[in-house]
């Protein structure tokens, strides 16, 4: 995994100094706003969505400077939903990364603007991105947007579950509404900017929903295992606010056993259809594996 | 101005029509955040937004049905932005068009999820809408967008701004970005439709701007000429949040003078530019003259 943790770090620089174009230090508009935006998305995150967007994008022959813009604008839309999630009045999380979140560091009305800032600032980005032909532009918003129209879909029905009794299914189907749409747009992404044929963009599509579900079930299991400390975010959350999660339903064990399978579905599905899916499989390893 | 109650009248009916089809009543997803949407969507709005992509499309050439559906992305923009706006850690507003306001309705964590998902369906709508080329629609996108994200600047600066002492040159920027940005893409988005030429291009842009500035303008005077019952929202709000506002700083005569002028400046943009610029100057003189 060596490898990886040095890929990880290549993507960071260089969504990061595409984000500190987009949205920099000084410039128009209120400072509080602008600090705020940056506090959360310069906050530490994995990149993983971003990440996510090369690693298909490379894999079918995109170059880097094509990438770049859209993987910064994941990597908003996904800050956004951070943001807005922590607030009082939804998750009521006062610590994300290790850090204090957006309301508790710049209040709460800063901190909804600021997430509304980011979402709409995606969409400008990508929309105003020359280096993407009008028609990849085009096709990228409505994605995106299909995306983060499911993500706010998945909280509302992951607010409304609290305390329910869910079955699998519907677990499932908040997990796939609230984080699998957007991994699933990033490495939709990618094949898109690299205009691979319909066959190739299907075997993507299967991907990365199985990563999304991957995802979601180490997430859940990590909640359940770790620290507050080790995650950097709150341990223990799912739990205390009686939300349904895969451990919740089908037991810690059982959960590991549906990660194992779902890995191996995602390879599955890539293994024939990349010249080279080693970078994939390893993405796919990488969330199976993964410690916070 | 009879015929202008009746071209209202006229625009809202399509507009409702075409944000129906949007988000329906029943579909996919949760109905609570369907119903919180609808219940702001259809809150009884001037659609004065709206008024203006068709008022400017229709002088410059375009059909309805190129119009329509950026009109109705126009006011999800609006609603969004009014839905975020009451919340009760920004201008906490209990109603709006005389009824209660979303959060009131529907919850503070529905209510923003509802704007949000708003706010990203009129990029999805936009970006969809096949009567319209892809080209049109790319402009559209990155125009709303721009306007979107200057909302959100104003919106911060007016809240920044409340109990302090601004210059009139302060105020006109808030209200330039908070207010103005969205009149302004409304107004430039019928002419993109229609497909003008640069300059005719610059003409509508000058008349919008008067326009935003003018809207503004005598929605300060309403905020202390009118009650509450007039307005169909709370009066007197900005005097008791100690905002900042035209008749504060320059009192109610000079405020009345300058919305004149603006009106006619606005119409002098315009008489040249179209050849029948009758229902352009309508509304503006409805904004003149507006009581609610």
């Amino acid at each position: 995994m060596h490898d990886l943790k040095e890929y990880f770090a290549e993507v960071t620089a260089l969504v990061n100094a595409e984000l500190d174009w987009l949205i920099p230090e000084t410039g128009q508009g209120p400072e509080s706003l602008r600090a705020a935006m940056r506090w959360s998305l310069f906050g530490g995150g994995k990149h993983f969505r971003p990440a996510l967007v090369f690693a298909v994008g490379r894999t079918f022959g995109a170059k880097d400077e094509q990438l770049v813009r859209t993987a910064a604008a994941v990597e908003m839309i996904h800050t956004y939903s951070l943001i807005h999630d922590d607030l009082p009045s939804m998750d009521d999380d006062d610590l994300r990364r290790g850090r204090a979140t957006c309301h508790v560091k710049y209040g709460e009305s800063t901190a909804i603007l600021a997430g509304d800032a980011l979402q709409v600032l995606a969409f400008q980005a990508i929309a105003e991105d020359e280096r993407l032909t009008k028609d990849t532009r085009l096709e990228l918003v409505v994605g995106l947007a299909s995306a983060s129209a499911k993500m706010v879909v998945g909280q509302q029905l992951d607010l409304e579950g609290e305390g329910n009794d869910l079955s699998l299914e519907e677990i499932q189907n908040i997990h796939a509404n609230k984080t699998g749409a957007l991994i699933a747009f990033s490495a939709i992404a990618g094949a898109m900017i690299a205009k691979v044929d319909p066959a190739t963009l299907e075997s993507v599509r299967e991907y990365a929903l199985k990563l999304g579900l991957l995802f979601q079930v180490t997430d859940d299991l990590l909640d359940v295992t770790k620290t507050t400390e080790q995650l950097g975010k709150t341990a223990g959350k799912d739990l205390g606010a009686g939300k349904a999660t895969f451990p919740s339903s089908i037991g810690i064990a059982g959960t590991t056993q549906f990660a194992t399978r779902t890995y191996n579905e995602a390879v599955e599905a890539i293994t024939a259809t990349a010249e080279d899916a080693s970078l994939l499989k390893n993405i796919a390893r990488f969330l199976l594996e993964r410690e916070s």
